[in-house]
């Protein structure tokens, strides 16, 4: 077993997950590293910041620099110089929200790069060998994220070939040294994400993904299916809910019985100058900011808390200087993973459901 | 005394020069942090690089965040949070090449700012005041860099008003914790150099500058210049060529008896892919790095070679990651700091010439 639950409180659950490069204490959120980086930070700031694992997106890294070429280099693991775990989703996602003239049959999907141009068809078979080429250690099979307004008879023809997929994947990669995990779609219908659920979790995949959810639906439906969707899934598997999320949609997660996470927010927003800290998000750019010699965050053990004020990181921003990315970036990392590390703590003290209100009552949204 | 030669071979000289911030071994290269940041780079990464001097552009530093504001808030050290010296320049460069409608007097400069086009004029005395509020650890005086190409009679006249303004610096700050340098200028013309440097060492500075050169003159004038001009400055005070240079030109600088050294080229140059290395500069971006495992420099020790391939810091800077933009920098920082460490122990074992030859044979130019 590659996963063992080591604390609850209540639905809340803290866990191990045992991986081809390392354990990882759940619940954990993951840094997004799109091309084999997370958008300015070097392997060393990641670690700095407690990372245990990241994600990597497969369609980009098939396009550029392509996934064989990594094999050749030794995989993902070692052409960025990451030790610890990571993830690749299946890349379904951008075919679907990034790449141009989308084809969606029985058999795939075909795509044009949003790159050159170039064709592309994407299988069940071929997204696991990119990710067998990539080493990763945990994979995630094709699927298809129903966009929100889908209708009904829409939706269930595609938790059909979703499942379809699946079952294609786990037949492609019956098992081996990197981890599979299965996804749940269905959509905004309850019968559908039951049906979707049943089936995919009748594949013995490693764990279980929430997909599908943060798609543009309002919060509360968005946390209704959530709560909805969850318990569906094996109690004895890690659950991923994919995309999401902002921190208290995370603690919504968590709440909700799941163990993992991943978003671009806090590396995008770093970027944007909205930072995350314990007493609520800020715009670093303010001219309230500008004689300010306070830390980001007194609460946070951060590099860039530890050696810079708001005035010093709002004159980076202004003057578009590099170092405000990274020094940005570094501390929504670090908040993400202070939140998810401060969770688990209150799962095993039992008092997670303080944590929880605490943090919607700074995160309203 | 805060300037000790401790070594000399032929002109080549190897020396100490006590800040308010501590030593300097010299020669010495400065890599430029323009906008109180070496762009890309975090304290941690120079220090990582063995700088032990950074430089501050006072013409930016004034116009963003401002001089005041960066003395309320503590000096340019604790706002960028550097612990080791900074030089700064007098802004007159920077008026010269980058501001607009400037109008010279004997009296200053005035100018338009550059970012929102707001009228400023620069007095030595203003300078200075600005300087001061910076707090750095060298200051230099405000002078006329002369454009390539000026005539006799022009050169002749802004000799003059440079060592005017350089005795109304030094009267305004005739001694105190931070050092003042004076800048030898004088063209393209052996006799106004003379003229300038017998005037400008007249004053009792605590280093002196050559200025005026690389800017735009054919490279064996400007090799000429340099070692006209080098003799005429005092044995025992530091010498600082301003602006220069590739790793050949600094050698030749410490070859004419220059202790110091700034330029942007080894930032710059790393944000578009042209990296420094032992065998020779290379651009990164070439398809021959596509599948290259070997690091950038297999002789450098810098964090950047000792993690990363060719093959990935090629898909970094192809792929427009912002972490390209900071490996190379901190490749080519430690290069540069590399070079001008290895001709000083070539110094002290009088091997100097040798060195030098080696770095002629990789870098003709």
């Amino acid at each position: 077993m590659s996963f063992k639950l080591v604390a609850k409180d209540k639905q809340a659950r803290a866990g191990v997950l045992r991986t081809a490069h390392g354990e990882i204490n759940t619940p954990i959120f993951m840094p997004v590293g799109t091309q084999a980086s997370v958008k300015s930070l070097s392997p060393n700031d990641l670690i700095e910041a407690k990372a245990q694992i990241i994600l990597g997106n497969t369609y980009h890294l098939y396009l550029r620099p392509g996934d064989e070429l990594i094999r050749d280099l030794g995989g993902l693991h070692n052409f960025m110089s990451w030790p610890k775990p990571i993830l690749t989703d299946s890349g379904g996602f951008q075919v679907f929200s990034l790449a141009k003239l989308r084809k969606l049959t029985r058999d795939g999907v075909e795509f044009s790069s949003h790159i050159d141009g170039s064709k592309h068809f994407f299988t069940p078979e071929k997204v696991m060998q990119i990710q067998k080429n990539l080493g990763s250690d945990i994979m995630m099979v094709l699927d298809e994220c129903v966009p929100y307004g889908a209708d009904y008879d829409y939706t269930r023809s595609s938790v059909g070939i979703t499942t379809y997929w699946a079952k294609r994947c786990r037949e492609f990669y019956p098992s081996g040294k990197q981890l599979l995990f299965g996804i749940v779609q269905g959509g905004f219908f309850k019968d559908l994400r039951e049906e979707s659920a049943r089936q995919i979790t009748n594949i013995p995949f490693d764990g279980y993904a929430i997909g599908g959810l943060s798609v543009g639906e309002p919060k509360a439906q968005m946390i209704e299916f959530l709560y909805f969707t969850a318990p569906l899934l094996p109690e004895d598997k890690p659950r991923y809910l994919m995309g999401v999320g902002k921190p208290l949609d995370i603690l919504e997660g968590i709440r909700a019985g799941v163990d993992m996470f991943d978003c671009v927010l806090p590396t995008r927003n770093a970027r944007n100058g909205t930072l995350y800290t314990s007493k609520g998000k800020i715009n670093i750019k303010r001219e309230e900011y500008k004689r300010d010699l306070s830390p980001l965050d007194p609460e946070c053990n951060c590099y860039t808390c530890r050696n810079f004020s708001k005035a010093y990181l709002r004159h980076l921003y202004t003057s578009r200087e590099l170092l405000a990315y990274r020094l940005n970036t570094l501390h929504n990392i670090t908040y993400f993973l202070n939140l998810v590390n401060q969770a688990r703590a209150s799962i095993f003290n039992g008092t997670f459901e303080n944590f929880y209100n605490h943090i919607k009552s700074i995160y309203t949204c």
